[in-house]
């Protein structure tokens, strides 16, 4: 095993140490710790997420692909809550087995860090944290981001008739992993790249503060992550399966209705999904307009815990039928 | 698979809401991320750690050791900074294939969480975070804590003529591993219990605020944790053999020889290693003394850039020799 500080110092402090003085940054790595210094009248939201090989994404993925997806998929659930993201630390375990030499090791963690980096850039976060391990290759992100003192977005504030709203298109997450599965390795196909390369919507949540009522990303399924907003804020949800915004591909690789089940219940889309009063839909897509993102409305909240589906009779049963939900018959209330 | 949200709340969630509020906890774990109000005038600290099995402690280990270890290798890293430790994030990697069924699975985890949570509430730290996915048994922890403005312990601050000084015993940790890999199982032998169960020397670290000119926590092992203070303070040391704080049952163990090296570089002690003014030796120690912690002055930095050791020759050589370390002969500077 190569040393563990030569590790970390080699890929991921160099590039750092440029942005770390200007973001709050008293002491950086290669202390026992480092020193951040928050912004006065701020709250920090912190999360953490961890990435494991085969199970959150494919052995064969590029080490570029692994460490973006890492850190987009922590940053997400940043993007949630309406925060702009600052620091992060990143815990790797790496089974060196898996390389035929040094050498390659070196290649994978050059590619792994050009990933990440790349990623943390774009978003202004700096990492300031890491631990290198030997195991089976997964990845620990917490990330730590800033809200003013009450205005974060959380899943608790829906109420009944506030509109449903998804940020991009849906399906992507799983319509990657069908094409991945069927032997599909070009990253700039939109599906495998919405897979692989999944964008935290950091600029949308921040951009939605103040005019969504509650909101999450969606990680584990449109149908799954409402559940988590019905359970939070008491509400069920009567969604439009026509108005569902799919992933530019999605039907013409997969068809109508594996499309929409992609959607329904595929996950790994990392959009944001909120709810929002009927007159503020209009200000909040004109918001999201400089970010190229849309926002679509699809569906409402409702008073009666369940969810149910207007479109397909036989995809409204699904919906109806899903796991997590009560079953839930009869018209929209 | 049990669903993760259920083993997140069943096993942490609980147990920590009553301590949530009075900890600047705004919004606990349940929502996509956690928010925190830092006190003001304070900088925050932190730090991440992965504990792997069959790596940084051994598949037949207690849960309950597992789970106590995996946080308190983290929070040392917080005592070596003076921190007071505030939070953490817990990102858990279980493989359920190792159990009979879900009751054993359950049982694991019960067990594990006490371990954690009963070093949290020693510590006052509120889990606010975490993660619980499938993979190859490990544990990824980040811990946060605070800091009055420029109070921090560094690496960087040691300087010729300081003194070095280790607070407990050495050695007890990698006695503990001998022993377990001879079968031993008590939790309750003083090397054992040293080698899973470490205790995070926070209080320790908060008493030698404004004393220690550097320090860290020894977790490679001395020689290794030297080399860390001499790349950052740039300074050598000289170390005197006899002067070693032996862990309780080491020497009867081991044997004369075998426990010093146990002490050199055995690692996995956690105890603080720091530099300080002579002058400040006995205000150090007499800091520690409600704590039940000795500090023992081990031997003093100086300007050449090695390590030597005054002692049994033996032993001198396997220190100057010792990899990490120029080769630094001669006497003592």
């Amino acid at each position: 095993m190569l040393a563990e500080f030569d590790l970390i110092r080699r890929y991921f402090m160099s590039s750092q140490e440029a942005s770390t003085a200007s973001n709050g940054v008293t002491l950086g790595c290669g202390d026992d710790a480092t020193l951040l210094l928050p912004q006065a009248g701020q709250q920090l939201v912190v999360s953490v997420d961890t990435s494991v090989v085969d199970v959150h994404f494919p052995r064969e993925a590029s080490a570029f692909a692994v460490g973006h997806r890492a850190l987009a998929v922590a940053l997400s659930d940043l993007a949630a809550m309406g925060a702009t993201s600052r620091w992060c630390l990143m815990a790797l375990t790496l089974d060196q087995r898996q390389f035929a030499n040094d050498e390659a090791t070196h290649a994978w963690l050059a590619d792994y860090a050009r990933g990440f980096h790349a990623l943390c850039q774009q978003h202004a976060t700096t990492l300031v944290g890491g631990d290198v391990t030997s195991g089976e290759l997964s990845i620990g992100v917490t990330v730590m981001g800033e809200l003013p003192v009450g205005e974060a977005l959380t899943r608790s504030g829906a109420q009944a008739g506030d509109l449903i709203a998804v940020t991009g298109a849906l399906g992507g997450g799983a319509g990657g992993l069908a094409l991945w599965q069927q032997g599909e390795r070009d990253l700039a196909h939109p599906l495998l790249s919405r897979y692989l390369l999944p964008q935290p919507r950091l600029a949308a949540g921040l951009a939605l503060r103040g005019l969504a009522t509650a909101a999450l990303d969606i990680s584990d399924g449109l149908l799954a992550d409402l559940a988590h907003i019905r359970d939070a804020s008491h509400v069920g949800a009567v969604i439009a399966l026509d108005a569902l915004p799919l992933a530019d591909e999605l039907e013409s690789s997969l068809g109508r209705e594996a499309a929409l089940k992609a959607a329904l219940s595929g996950g790994d889309d990392y959009e944001l999904l909120v709810t929002l009063g009927a007159d503020d839909v209009a200000e909040a897509q004109q918001r999201l307009v400089p970010l190229g993102l849309s926002l679509t409305v699809i569906g409402h909240c409702c008073e009666a815990l369940g969810v149910t589906a207007s479109g397909q009779s036989e995809l409204s049963r699904y919906v109806s039928g899903y796991a997590g939900w009560q079953h839930f018959s009869g018209e929209a209330p």
